[in-house]
């Protein structure tokens, strides 16, 4: 049951179906607040590089089950939004105890690829600790494939999320 | 003790020290042997996004040291060198029990700021699992600000590894 | 500024200093809602085991803030509460989507060591998924060495909690 | 396919088929050397004690391994090896940079359930970080269940770890 896609069933980061290109993006940030708890800290009091990207995971999720779309009802159904590439840049360290929102938008829907835009914001100020973008794109579990299209319920919901 | 740069300490990724460049790249690749046990993987069979950062951090270590720079000396010393920027590829999955290389090297040392590059490769083909780019940038540990200059053992080591 | 206490300074577990002994607890559990999250799970869709540790913890930094006691501060001030034993049973496994609530309470404070007992339980049925206890002793982070009291102002919060 | 037993699914610690008991001890324990990496430490530059579990589990797999049980094909079967329970007690920390043995060795099979003994040991010396013991039980993934025997493969290679 474990997918084994192969490097062609990813799609290039150009060439992509332009028809069903939806260059939408939403206007307001959904946003996930989190805390640095001691096991989120490395030798240096601060947040480990790594640890973020368990957050922005979760910040994706739940906006997802903000507009309607359970995760695990997608990977149950024999879908899954694997992430395909990853850009962040890391501005300030947080540290153990500091609390911080995490902000993220879907950007672009292309196809079935999906990006996603991220901040990671003091809860007081308009300080940035973290920027970064992560693309999802959609796979069959049962074949391991890139699908072609992305379920209508995924689709419809992620347009609802542009508006 | 506990680092707390403001953004403005961070370098800006153009804008650098042109006469402090070393627009070297090392010919070859330190590799550090990787295998996919349970704790790597989620839900899907595979290694979970988030978890390929601890190989690519082992790796660099591990390549440091191979140079004679013990990072733990390092940071007792007072010196840390925190990632600052991150890109990612993810070509294809790797699965539970499978064994891979974590390829990496540096690419290029501009003034504090050193860029590695990274290639997940499988053990017996050419084919690639991850690739992607870590920036490192050097900080003192008492103040938390970037340095003006590598500690000379870091950068003669490294410019070692240039050769 | 690395801990660095000899087997020694580990207090025995039996042999406790009975005159200082607390034989208190809380008649309360605190309550901490999780969500199993993809970085939670492994191969078999549910979650790993050591993942429950970051829970565990995060109740308990969240109970002791409840009562006043944050821990940054506290590690700031020189005081550490380092997991010096750890004893948990699985009962049933937890799986992605599925959310629970990690409860603790301080069941026993015996000089500078401090029991917290554990249950993760479901949000709407007593079913229990965990259960256990994690055991902390207070330590002086300049020398590493376990101290002779709690910090006054940890006990008294900590006395608080038992009431 | 994701596992789902009910608690009366688990046997209980103490009533164990006697008949079906296999009380063998490994006379050798099985190494399994481990490097901390910044990624292990947190706050106090010292492993992070949930940390541990992934060097426990990967010392559990690569012992299996050495006996000829890989522990993909035994997934890939049909059969899971979860941890049922955990008792942990950490001696000593562990920092940034040190190298030790993870020590493992099977403790006692009965019926289904293998209790498995750790230390974690310094290099060069007689020190011990950590001591514990994880029990295991099997299960069938197709029904979530925990079987009523071993698989005769695993049973046979467990036996011959205790010659």
């Amino acid at each position: 049951m474990v997918m084994s896609h192969s490097p062609s069933q990813l799609p290039p980061s150009q060439a992509l179906v332009k028809d069903d290109a939806l260059h939408a993006k939403t206007e307001r940030w959904f946003e996930y607040p989190v805390k640095v708890q001691p096991h989120h800290t490395d030798y240096a009091g601060i947040v480990w590089h790594g640890a973020y990207l368990a957050w922005l995971e979760a910040a994706r999720v739940e906006c997802l089950h903000s507009i309607g779309i359970d995760f695990a009802d997608l990977v149950q159904a024999g879908c899954d939004l694997p992430v395909v590439e990853l850009a962040l840049r890391y501005h300030r360290p947080l540290q153990l105890g500091q609390s911080a929102i995490v902000k993220t938008q879907m950007r672009e829907m292309t196809g079935v690829r999906i990006d996603w835009d991220y901040e990671i914001q003091a809860l007081d100020s308009p300080e940035i600790y973290l920027s970064g973008r992560v693309t999802l794109v959609a796979v069959d579990r049962a074949s391991g494939k890139v699908v072609r299209r992305l379920p209508p319920a995924v689709k419809d919901a992620l347009i609802k999320l542009t508006r």
